[in-house]
């Protein structure tokens, strides 16, 4: 691991920049990906953001000032990825070429030739920003609005407990830049497509309750995902829904795979551990979200899980 | 109006408070009450808090150092309350009688002897601290629970335009303290109760869209709400949802009320007038959110609103 100012020297002593961000990209790879590559512009470096997956639409924002450089890539960097993996098909290519991977995941892998991390920080933009700020480049508009994104977006708009007083000081800080984060949070957290909602509506008609409310089951089969045209990125988050109910202990989804299994995630409040009731399906995860994988009926599967989880409620 | 220092004085010259809240509390009154409350206790006087509508028991955790004392009354004041109507149904009682005001709404109308207005600050809980820390009272967990409770619910978790850098940074300060602040935003914002979600599901069935889906409405009857059992607080910010939805510039809400006559909100995205639309039903409010009453039957009242919108998508 090395400092902040080391990092910075790397980038200084370094052109010709691809900075990678990781597979399905969310809002703190795309942030802290496009702000890194504006500051580096602004020092007069050639740089790019090299994404494996297309990047949202809904992200257009972030990229109105981008175009892509054309240049002979000297330097690769990566940004918010904790494993090579996670960049996704091409990763075998970049094995050993990545001189500086800028972390948050406590879980980071260690891939590349140097890492700045901090796992305590909210978000990989939290990190990007101090390096910006070191490497002395002006704070933008568009760079504040960057950081802004992978802050709110990584934190649930600041709901999650890996919010950090720092976070909410960086936060005031690019506000005070002028950017339009109602807007940004508008798009990020207050638009559903039709598609989601003809999904929720069907998943509400599968809720069921056990255990006087204290466990709740849902139910995604291929055929309501066939049938509301829905991709995976518009599933995001649902599998949250059956513990958001107030008095449910337990929230687990059933959701089929094209093979026909269903893939089980379980989500529980204290004291239940969701990972112990996984691991009696051959599966596991942590205190609070856990998950496995089981063949068979929805319906002989719901039964499982609630007699596994009897021993809880009596 | 008042400054902060006299407002601190007026509290220290008195005695034997009642804090009033107004009706339906929500979390910046209840917040920014208790926490006057405990802060006026510290520092040896006698207060309570007084609501003309039960408080949920979602506010349960701010309540738990809070136990009524018994005194005779001889100072009223009220925390996030912007107009004596808003005190409930014997808010003529405290006609003349309110010697301190502290709000943070622009409409305030002035009807305190003295008012500490702040239209600027995002929650009524903002104004509280300072008013706090400039009597000299240390912030306990719970005063920063009570503050803390009212910045979030306020601003929608810090998502809305009446954030401002100042509200994180109190954020900040509060989290410092050592608040529970996840768990706080998990029972606010990521609580759903069982009606709730019936509702939603009936609702979801009467979505329509016009004008290639660039307006939806959603149409709520008695029927339904006599179906699910859903209260009027388990209702809250439903007229959000036709907004939400992708591409939606005109969302509307038909709700019946009691004497069949229906309730129609109207929210919309830039640039489309929400007021202008419903000042042709006699109705009025804000560019963005705006809402009027009509009578008739919803598939009447629909067609009318489609309508009126169309100049809009010409």
């Amino acid at each position: 691991m090395i400092s902040l100012s080391e990092a910075v020297e790397i980038l200084k002593n370094h052109d010709k920049f691809n900075i990678l961000i990781h597979a399905f990209p969310d809002g703190d790879t795309i942030g802290s990906g496009f702000a890194l590559c504006y500051a580096l512009r602004a020092i007069g470096k050639k740089a790019n953001v090299v994404s494996n997956d297309a990047i949202s639409h809904t992200y257009d924002f972030l990229l109105k000032d981008y175009k892509e450089q054309e240049f002979e890539v000297e330097t690769y960097i990566s940004t918010d990825v904790a494993d090579l993996k996670l960049l996704g098909k091409n990763h075998e290519f970049y094995d050993g070429k990545i001189i500086l991977a800028i972390d948050h995941h406590a879980t980071n892998k260690n891939f590349a030739q140097n890492l700045l991390l901090d796992a305590g920080a909210s978000s990989a933009c939290e990190i990007v920003l101090q390096v910006i700020e070191k490497m002395g480049v002006p704070i933008t508009k568009t760079i504040a609005e960057c950081i802004y994104t992978g802050l709110s977006t990584d934190t649930g708009c600041f709901k999650y407990s890996n919010t950090t007083p720092f976070t909410h000081r960086v936060a005031a800080q690019m506000m005070e830049i002028g950017i339009d984060f109602d807007e940004i949070n508008r798009i990020m957290f207050d638009t559903k497509t039709r598609k989601r909602l003809v999904m929720e509506r069907m998943i509400l008609d599968t809720i069921a309750y056990y255990y006087g409310g204290r466990m709740s089951v849902i139910v995604i089969t291929n055929e309501m995902i066939k049938k509301s045209g829905a991709s995976d990125s518009e599933l995001e988050g649902i599998t949250s829904l059956p513990r958001q109910i107030e008095g449910v202990k337990i929230g687990v989804t059933l959701r089929e795979k094209e093979d026909g299994c269903f893939k089980i995630s379980v989500r529980t409040h204290t004291p239940i551990d969701a990972a112990e009731i996984c691991s009696k399906f051959g599966g596991g995860g942590h205190v609070r979200a856990a998950g496995c994988s089981v063949e068979g009926n929805p319906e002989e599967i719901k039964q499982q899980f609630v007699d596994v989880c009897k021993g809880y409620f009596e």
